[in-house]
């Protein structure tokens, strides 16, 4: 039995796993990232993990076929962090590191990316040729595989399906622009939605799970409109409008063979799904294609950034 | 010399020519496309456009290296096209069909697809790793080309980046989205744009254009800037803001090293393309990173067809 070593680096946690060839996570550990720090605590907190993940597997690193890591920013080729917002880097060789640390043949890439190619390997997206990940999380996160490699531009830093304008003059997103996809169709975007008419609905029943969760969440408008309540219910359709238009622009361009979605929202199944399916399949200029996009749920949640940054070797 | 058969199917004419190793066009013919009327009609009337391209270069087709064709419509890896609206074909086998007649290896493709390819190998991205050919007519068609291959998708019917959504309920596109790139960055966009402008402007200078005109053209709006028009400057710049828009949605997803725009409005050169690229800087989700991708104006014209057509087997 082989084994791959997989890092998930995240703003909050680190995330370590061994992973076999049946794509099963045999072992984990988990440390805080503590983000911003100095690059140098942050490497010797990496490589706990992976001494953790290990000793939990009962191996040594060095028992391991090749290490892969997804990290949150532009990743490059030759294996340097050129910017990563969220964890304070700037040119960081961090490849290189932790190659140099345990000897091992070692890969890096985006998180979002490893993400999707985690899905592609193991998960929703297995057996396509070409797919594309969307996940509907604080932001919205994309991986795009091509031919089973992933896809990220000349300069790695492509893939962002999030920050394409959908309205013009739109919704400010965090990215500078307005109206783009992401802030509309991240669990961010429908909370927004979902604070806003329940605002304009005094008597929804919105504001009453408000009330007692103490916050609007992205279930909010989901649950009102299972209790029949109208101004949830158009919450939820308005979310799918946006939704289908940023999922039906990515099937024009991309025609994978599977788009999938991941993300606490997709926890809402077909009572997202149906009309999602529904809205993009009025809208894709393939329309009258033998063949289609098929539209599905990640199944690997959390693990796919382990699974697929570990599988890094395979591109 | 080696020579390659480059065939470009257009809705009006079939147009041929005899390609060199140096990418010139060194003989061509031209027949009426007459569509839509029998596939076999039309197909006898392109084996006669090899006919004459091959007797004005003094050679035999079977001389040429091989034979390429960009048609519209969806053309699958078998040679097939699958659906074409502007030729009225429908799972036509055109390669087989003109492999079969003149005993050449023979490849096909889609005509944007072609003319993107074509760019990427003799004009405007040549040199480039990633590429998108994105050009201004009567709609919006595009070319991707990654890692020096055309992408088109799993279905063949990838790329259409003038159907991407960008003011979601916008204007009517022909494709029955509503809010399509295409609808408003076309030439037909900014035609339909100025006549508007015109009419909401009784005293705008546009308006005496296109009484002498006898039309509202492309040019009308940036002649009427030029010539200090406010309401014709407001058009231009309202033209700007939405192809930077879509320029940016595709730089944010492919960061190509070189992204060129073809079709009749580039011919305003820098009027164009300074104030493009300086809002398409402002919008790129990488305006921090060390390389980004270079827009330029495509460089071999209505040629790129017949040009990437004959080089489909450099692929």
């Amino acid at each position: 039995m082989a084994y791959y070593i997989g890092i998930d680096i995240g703003g909050t946690n680190i995330a370590c796993g061994i992973v076999n060839d049946s794509f099963e996570i045999i072992a984990r550990s988990k440390v805080k990232t503590n983000a911003p720090r100095p690059y140098e605590e942050i490497l010797a907190d990496i490589k706990k993990s992976v001494e953790l993940a290990c000793s939990e597997a009962g191996i040594s690193p060095s028992d391991a076929e090749s290490i892969g890591i997804g990290c949150p920013g532009t990743c490059n080729s030759d294996g340097i962090v050129e910017y990563s917002n969220n964890l304070g880097f700037v040119n960081v060789p961090l490849r290189p590191d932790i190659e140099a640390a345990f000897g091992i043949k070692t890969y890096l890439d985006n998180d979002a990316n490893a993400a999707a190619f985690g899905e592609y390997v193991a998960g929703a997206a297995k057996g396509a040729k070409n797919a594309v990940a969307i996940t509907l999380g604080t932001g919205v996160g994309a991986g795009i595989i091509i031919d089973g490699r992933i896809y990220s531009g000349s300069n790695c830093a492509g893939g962002e399906i999030g920050h394409t304008v959908i309205v013009v003059d739109g919704r400010p997103c965090t990215c500078g622009r307005k109206g783009c996809f992401e802030a509309y169709s991240s669990a961010t975007g429908l909370v927004n939605m979902t604070r806003e008419a329940a605002e304009l609905h005094p008597g929804s029943v919105m504001n009453t799970y408000i009330a007692e969760d103490g916050k609007v969440s992205a279930r909010t408008a989901y649950k009102a409109m299972k209790n029949g309540d109208e101004a949830g219910k158009a919450v939820t359709e308005q979310y799918v409008k946006y939704l289908a238009c940023g999922i039906a622009n990515t099937i024009n361009i991309f025609q994978p063979d599977i788009l999938c979605i991941g993300g606490g929202v997709c926890n809402e199944g077909d009572t997202l799904l149906v009309p999602l399916r529904k809205a993009v399949a009025e809208q894709v200029y393939s329309r009258n294609s033998a063949k289609n996009t098929e539209i599905v749920v990640c199944s690997l949640g959390n693990d796919a950034g382990i699974i697929g940054a570990a599988m890094l070797c395979r591109q």
